[in-house]
């Protein structure tokens, strides 16, 4: 089998046999295939396509790139979540806990922030002392002994997808649905959990700008778990607005420590994703007979304090100081706080997820590029979202940063992230619809 | 700028700007960009092409990228030729010293086989102690005393077309249109000849397999030799059928040799196609009035033996032996011959161009992969071709080689390439057509 033959069959749009895709993710997880041989097959896949069978074939030769992990040991039903990615996603922070305090385990791996998306990573290192790299004995231990881990993924997990993702981000190849698909998969089951959510956002501050394609997607992802012996549920959520009034990493934190403190003035979009996501899991682990079931778990979790108290044992089994946790009821101290003010009377029709998502990476909350390092207490903070009537010079957002100068830099293009408009609007859709094998 | 915007830009069908190409090109030259973002810009090309404006771009910056031949002062027209390689195509090796005993300077670059085609350089290297890498200064001055040469593209000529040449061989993006007339032209245009006769081969040998694909190559090529102000013609000239009788490297020496000494029995397409590319080339260098006068006087020059001293006086200047040439009647010293027998009575309608390139290189005439090593003495000889008429057991070709062994495994294929019917048949195809700016 030769390289060169491999990327001409799918130059011409032909169908990959098993072995042909084993044959180049294997070899290239071992350096036996050079970057350029593998960067000019994926721009052939982005032009070409790959078929339900060769994607289910790609997820597996990652998944066999690496080591898995086996979560039979803990005693519980087990559930993994992803998120396809947005401005303000915290859900995982506030599931994850939820899930666990319910009895359902949840090895949890997640991502840094890249340009105009936050990473769950990012969100937790703002929390004094918090580890996220975590080796495969310690993610066992903790998730048999507390339920649950919150850490970046294992160098040894799916090495294939880092690789390729890496070469794929140099490359303009990311964008290809069975490529997406694939990775995310790959890490799903390589990651042990029997059951999975999948949370595929849409909108302007999402990869998937059209409900039609997170729907591909998401029925993609939901087939190759099939294929791999796992019960996938995927929800379609709304990402043209942002989720939550906060983005940044320690203002989102505190939010998560808001909604799980069951505090009044919780983003009610952000409140009822977290449940809905929470009830979705609950139900496929058995734990609820239905979803609505589940929500209802999910709600009383909240109410009892169980589903904080479990984010803090998480934080604290990982080094970090649960009494921030307690406390961070204050701002956090970022230098420069500058609030910004409604040009105009009106009903809010809109705000522009992607405007803030870049905005708060301006400001010094992620990254431009993937050297960049992260301000944790920079971010933006909305004071009012879609839906809500203000008044002229009312302060509709609040940025944190480091200079006033990167803080009038991003004013004018946060005011335009608004749109404001005479007539009364409804609130921002959430969830479109949800998608199962 | 960033390569990775234009990797993308490209992704999207969009067309690049000439900074863009020049940024593109110089930077990968000078290895500031790295191989896995070209490849993934060349599948991107071969997806979505190259406009004319950006083909002329691509062109200009690969001439840039390296030094250029400034034929100025050899005192006479100055013609370069060109073909797009076929089976038996050796008509650089007699249209070459035509042109130079007819007052024409040529500083001709050629290339190795790889693949089903032979190469030139190859050809020559067979006559004893000939040398094809010449320095510019050398190519120069040779071109100045004698007026032609016949060497291999030097290393500082378009430096970025052999860099870009190796990367597109191992990743599947040779088969571009753009890319390759971007390719063959760059090297014209760097090589300095006033005028440019292009030989586009079409058919089961060729890199074109039908006529409209080889019509718009040789359109763009004739378009993009305008665009840098050289006089272009292109023909459009069959590859379905070998050129000539002979197939392989000293064996066709001795083709050559046979055409220029005006010997009996030589084959009538190979005959006809070298005169016409040389009076295409008289013509475009003013030497005569028209095609059918400067083939008349390609005839004469023939038939006066100026043309074979020429040839003569080219590889004695190249350190090769003339006497070589002036004996080489006789068959070369391979090991082995095998003589190939009709199969049955009839007439020959087709002998596969493909087929016997094949053949000819596991024989040892040509190269399966880059390295591999070229025997000289190896090839096949066609006894009979297109429109003869052939009895059972008739010798129709003789193959030559190291072992019986290597003989007898393309044997059964030699004779698959001949097609011998009942009725009689035309003469294969010869001249298409003739595109000129």
């Amino acid at each position: 089998m030769r390289v060169i033959d491999i990327i001409d069959k799918k130059r011409l749009g032909g169908e990959h046999t098993d072995d042909e895709i084993h044959f180049l993710v294997r070899n290239y997880a071992q350096d036996g295939i050079p970057d350029y041989q593998m960067s000019a097959w994926l721009m052939a896949v982005v032009w070409r396509g790959l078929t339900p069978a060769e994607t289910f074939a790609l997820t597996g030769a990652m998944v066999a790139s690496g080591d898995t992990l086996d979560l039979s040991g803990v005693g519980r039903p087990t559930v993994d979540k992803h998120s396809t990615g947005g401005v303000g996603d915290k859900t995982t922070l506030a599931v994850v806990p939820i899930l666990a305090a319910g009895g359902v385990a949840v090895a949890k791996m997640s991502g840094r922030g890249l340009g105009h998306t936050g990473g769950t990573l990012d969100k937790l290192e703002s929390i004094p002392g918090t580890r996220t790299s975590l080796e495969v004995p310690e993610i066992l231990r903790q998730v048999h002994d507390i339920g649950a881990c919150l850490c970046a993924q294992t160098p040894t997990l799916v090495p294939a997808d880092q690789k390729m993702y890496s070469l794929r981000d140099a490359t303009a190849t990311v964008q290809s649905r069975p490529l997406i698909a694939a990775s995310i998969m790959s890490k799903k089951i390589a990651g042990g959990g029997k059951s999975i959510v999948l949370d595929v956002k849409v909108g302007s501050g999402a990869f998937m700008e059209t409900i039609e394609d997170a729907r591909a997607l998401a029925r993609l992802m939901v087939d190759i778990g099939k294929a791999y012996d796992r019960r996938v549920v995927a929800v379609l959520t709304d990402m043209n607005v942002p989720l939550g009034f906060n983005v940044g990493n320690s203002v989102e934190i505190r939010e998560v420590v808001a909604l799980l403190k069951d505090n009044a003035g919780v983003d009610r979009r952000l409140r009822e994703l977290v449940l809905y996501l929470s009830g979705v899991a609950f139900e496929l682990a058995g734990k609820a007979d239905s979803v609505e079931a589940g929500q209802e778990m999910a709600a009383s979790l909240i109410v009892s304090g169980d589903a904080f108290e479990m984010l803090c044992k998480i934080i604290e089994a990982q080094g970090g100081d649960p009494e921030y946790l307690r406390r961070t009821v204050k701002q956090p101290a970022a230098r420069v706080k500058l609030d910004i003010r409604s040009p105009r009377g009106g009903y809010i029709r809109n705000v522009d997820a992607s405007v803030i998502g870049v905005a708060a990476m301006r400001l010094g909350a992620g990254r431009e590029t993937k050297d960049a390092v992260v301000d944790h207490s920079a971010g933006v903070v909305l004071r009012h979202t879609v839906g809500d009537l203000v008044e002229r010079d009312n302060i509709i957002a609040t940025l944190y940063t480091a200079t006033e100068i990167a803080a009038r830099q991003v004013a004018s293009e946060v005011v335009g992230a608004f749109d404001i408009v005479d007539g009364e609007v409804d609130a921002a859709p959430l969830i479109y619809e949800t998608i199962s094998g």
